[in-house]
């Protein structure tokens, strides 16, 4: 694109406050985009700031044409309105995909999104490449978050795959990221049958031990044991929890929502945490950028 | 509303060609407005006609005062693009919810949508009504349509209770209908544990006989078997389907998507065909008309 156009892809983070997982979180985001050769810009505000000054902030960007893709790091403190703040955002810029307009036309069979959420087009896009039937198969999401579960149950039954594929090298071992060569444009219907299990549900265990396909959203750690898995299942923890260790460096360490060392000798593809879904979740961002600069440029 | 403001909600539909279900439809959805005394208006519009002139008669009521509730009667003639047509609707005015814009704030939780969808709505006031209990219970939907199976599988989850209850006095005898005193707004989440099955699915005997909450909506005539139930289940039945009858005056008559004399031997609760669900999607129409209504002209 540099050399085509002369220009490059450009994201934005407005962050709100100090959150040490969400100061962690930028940190990838800028690293990735430096990786790649994208411009990064960010927005930092003190926690005490105004929601006007958030929205200017947004507003800031939404006006910036080297910008394609911006996205506000969550959660916000809790005495700002999520939902009123997102609606700032420029919908061609939304690159996290909350939007409404954007879940609605994920939803609805025969429309198409802009965005894609970039941690469950992390999850789909780990199991396309690893070979993982989908069709007829039973896949478990627990827990029904916004930004994860619900996004995740929609895409397991129909997958929009986009423009770009993004070449996650050694994605369990490294964060090196590189955009490969793009391929057709697609939209590919994955026919999983799909449930939401949640804090409700009764006997979490025994429904989740039917998937075939497990996405652990959940935010508990160690939620899922061994006990609660189909023999052969394969197993996307998207928990991040940070837990008390002292041997560590900052510490504390991260573990995700299934107990990995009961869980990987019942599965047959498991997602360890930290770098499993992680580093998807950052290449799908890139993707999603790259997808919007083109769009901007009209490039195709 | 006609004493306090002199004006009565109006509620409009465009209909496209003849097809015999749905010039049944639309008589219904007449009868029901002349029982209640909501202003009705149809356009009537043949097979052969154009894109743009569909478009132009629903400019015409979204620009219409005494028209607060539009719909496309569908299914629409094939060689129409239904999305392109939903579009121009007025999202004030769209009383079937179909709008991407409003499928996703019914997605997303926290956000609220201007109208749901009438048939699952229907369902949830069946439920609701009839003191099923939702919470940690398995639901199982059959069929996954942007009008019945998707907006099902929402609802289970998060019950959007709307402004005014809609009271359907012997629901499963008549269609008589009266619009009762109103109830207080309020956003309920029921938590059922939802998953859903469609023609994919390996073992949708199986996965049904889950449910302690069943809602086929696949459109396939007798679909659901005795044997695909569990015990004391409550079924709801979304399927008409008309199969030759030619003793019946128009020699065809309606059932349903469950084999109805077995189920009702097995579950606990069914709604027949015709006669169940039918009804309240026609209540929960004027229910969402009642409310475009009421917004329209700012009274709460």
């Amino acid at each position: 694109m540099k050399e085509s156009t002369g220009k490059v892809p450009g994201l934005a983070v407005v962050l709100v406050g100090q959150r040490q997982d969400s100061l962690a979180y930028v940190r990838k985001k800028i690293m990735a985009c430096h990786e790649v050769g994208f411009r990064f810009s960010l927005a930092e505000l003190p926690e005490s700031c105004t929601e006007e000054e958030i929205c200017d902030a947004l507003s800031n960007y939404n006006k910036d044409a080297s910008i394609h893709g911006i996205l506000v790091q969550l959660p916000l403190p809790q005495h700002f309105d999520e939902g009123k703040i997102l609606n700032v955002l420029s919908l061609e810029k939304d690159v996290d995909g909350f939007h409404p307009l954007n879940i609605g036309n994920l939803a609805i069979q025969g429309r198409e999104p802009l965005f894609i959420p970039c941690t469950p087009k992390g999850c789909i896009e780990l199991l396309l490449r690893s070979d993982v039937e989908i069709a007829g198969k039973r896949a478990v999401v627990i827990g029904r978050s916004n930004i994860v579960g619900l996004p995740a149950f929609l895409l397991l039954q129909v997958i929009h795959l986009s423009h770009i594929a993004v070449n996650l090298l050694h994605s369990y071992k490294s964060n090196f990221l590189q955009i490969s060569i793009p391929h057709e444009h697609c939209l590919q219907r994955h026919h999983a049958t799909v449930s939401i299990v949640h804090a409700y549900s009764e006997n979490p265990e025994m429904i989740t031990r039917e998937a075939d396909i497990l996405v652990a959203a959940a935010g508990v750690p160690n939620l899922v044991r061994g006990s609660w898995l189909k023999p052969g299942a394969v197993v996307l923890d998207v928990g991040i929890n940070p837990i008390e260790d002292l041997e560590s460096e900052n510490g504390y360490r991260l573990i995700g929502d299934v107990c990995f060392d009961e869980a990987v000798k019942i599965a047959s593809a498991i997602t360890p945490v930290p770098g499993g879904v992680g580093p998807m979740t950052v290449a799908m961002l890139l993707q999603n950028t790259l997808e919007a600069a083109k769009r901007a440029l009209h490039l195709t």
